[in-house]
């Protein structure tokens, strides 16, 4: 195994529309009205968001170890994954804590943390071995509760170098959902995405979903790892970074839920007439996605979006809207409905920490409507695209 | 469009051992001990089955119509198609009716068909818009009993050119797991595959998922194409081509059950030991597959292998089984049960037709167990490869 450059990994194989936020680690961002143009993401167009570098791991050489509070510790080539275990699959988004974190930036500063806009969520086909499988071959001790990954990749914090980590509840693990995956779309999993096996937690923030696998350990307390015990901890709102006790803050889990609008864009401007409104909704703990609703005056009332006919549960759910503007300044707002009853908060306010984590308020894209003009040259001066310009 | 030789579209993007039946048009099989490798099969490992030239299609001059016996016939570019329509997806097993050919041509010769092996089955994510909507957007007359499809594919027969047809019944058309597809895992449709869009029927032949569809047409009787109202039609299996009524032929659709020895492969040897046979199975209808066993008496007796915990209803089953073999000669047979109560017929005479399709009889390998002997040099002697030799 060796450590390179990451940046070369980007060539050919992701989008040029991606946003690059930090090239060591390599932070790479799917614009919303990219992500929404395909259902299933892509690998081009797959945010990714790394801590370390990217290991380069053969195939032939790598062992996956089962340890910690287990009957018989199993250590697993790749083969002998595929091929004493059956295979299974998932679609599920896969989504950061940190995304739409530049959001919560505009209340007040979260230094130290990537800017993600509406950035770090993708959806894809996960194909591998069910994670309860491997835990019931090494056999789990009673007095288990959790269960940890670490993963190949190296990083570096305060003098000290670790495989980036973290854990799960033993509840969350046994859940047939979860996958020790190596295939993504079909494929294999690129480099980038955690080559040749990660794990998979659907509903869970992305952080758990350790790539580049090298161990699972089953133990009775959560992961010691810093992604685990430290950062990924979310504080209340008015806990401010000088007064933060580390131990006070709640280890992040479930994704809440939430929606964006993905077309049109922030700041774009349209003619008149029926403009279409889309983007996705997303919730966690095995809810469904009941209703989307768009207000364009503040949220004094809402217009139903047309979902999507969903069938996956751990993915994110599509949603399409015509709204007929007449001109003017629109701030438009999404909310969503779950199958718990749940909506979203309204403020950012609300859910502001001073880590930026799991930004769920109504999502609000502020657009222009006005008619067209045209110059001396012929030439129409509205921008942006919709079939509203039709 | 332009049309140009597809020998080249298989460079490097489908995988070595796969078997060139044919060049021009061009089919191409996927092992069974390659296809079993992956539950979903990558797009370089899909097995292509063509009947003329694969057509080059720009995807911003491609259109769609929805033609016939509808109340307002559409015409749509790939654009409009995936924003004015929700996309679905469906993990299916696409196979063609003349998957496992090449045991039936043992019985009696099958001459002017592919001589297919067991390598035209494959399975993939299908992501598009469903048949049913488009169809319901552009209006069925009541009268309406078929759903015909025509491809830009460019075949010569008999002095006439057309485009690759065929045709479903309304009723199979209006189900939700019918779709335009424009993505296969996650990634558009590889030319060889039917860029940029193709029908998906899943639980039916291979046949009747066309390729870079041009035209969909609804009509009252099934579709006059060749390909539909000639080729692909089963006949009794004690009906010869010289007299057979081209009339009286049955159209093929649903896809019988079937199931399948990936590995071991015909003809390896082993030494004595456990030895894992895997392989998979697939029904139609809806159905799912119950029970697969295996048999090395001739079916005197049977041993049941472990099913893949399985939730795509259109989607082969992989199972797996450890048989404990002794030095001997085996022939090792499968056959599989589904929810409908039916199983395989035992023969290929029982299902011996001139035309070769859905072959479903009982699938049999044979190998060797023997003890290894080593030679002066040290070298092993016996191929193959399991878990049995280590």
């Amino acid at each position: 195994m060796s450590v390179t450059d990451d940046l070369h990994l980007l060539d050919r194989r992701k989008h040029p529309a991606l946003v690059i936020h930090q090239e060591h680690p390599l932070n790479v961002g799917t614009p919303p009205e990219l992500a929404v143009q395909s259902y299933i993401t892509p690998q081009t167009h797959f945010f990714v968001r790394n801590h370390g570098s990217v290991p380069q791991v053969s195939e032939f050489r790598y062992t996956l170890s089962v340890t910690g509070m287990v009957q018989s510790p199993l250590k697993l080539s790749l083969a002998e994954l595929k091929e004493e275990f059956h295979t299974s699959t998932v679609v599920a988004t896969l989504q950061c804590a940190g995304h739409r974190r530049s959001e919560l930036a505009t209340i007040q500063p979260i230094p130290g943390e990537i800017p993600w806009g509406a950035e770090a969520s993708g959806n894809a086909l996960w194909l591998g071995v069910p994670l309860r499988d491997a835990l019931v071959a090494a056999g789990i001790d009673p007095r288990a509760k959790h269960v940890a990954f670490t993963g190949l990749d190296e990083i570096s914090r305060g003098g000290e170098h670790f495989g980036f980590g973290g854990s799960i509840p033993l509840e969350k693990a046994m859940e047939p959902e979860v996958l020790l995956a190596y295939a993504m779309n079909g494929e294999p999993l690129p480099p980038l995405h955690g080559f040749p096996l990660r794990v998979v937690v659907p509903g869970y923030i992305g952080a758990r979903s350790v790539k580049w696998l090298a161990n699972i350990n089953v133990q009775e307390q959560p992961s010691l790892n810093y992604f685990q015990r430290q950062a990924y901890k979310r504080f209340p709102s008015d806990v401010q970074p000088e007064t933060a006790d580390w131990e006070q803050g709640t280890m992040l889990g479930d994704l809440p839920l939430n929606s964006l609008i993905c077309q049109p864009c922030e700041g774009e401007t349209f003619v008149p007439g029926p403009l279409t409104i889309s983007g996705y909704a997303i919730t966690g703990e095995g809810h469904q996605i009941e209703q989307v609703e768009l207000s364009i005056n503040g949220g004094a009332s809402w217009t139903e979006a047309r979902l999507q006919a969903g069938k996956h549960p751990w993915a994110w759910r599509f949603w399409r809207a015509i709204l007929d503007l007449r001109p003017g300044e629109y701030q438009i707002i999404v909310r969503a409905w779950d199958s718990s009853g749940r909506t979203q908060p309204e403020e950012l306010g609300q859910v502001w920490n001073w880590k930026g984590y799991l930004n769920h308020a109504w999502h609000r894209i502020n657009i222009v409507v006005k008619e067209e003009s045209i110059d001396a040259s012929g030439q129409s001066h509205i921008g942006g695209s919709s079939p509203g310009e039709a």
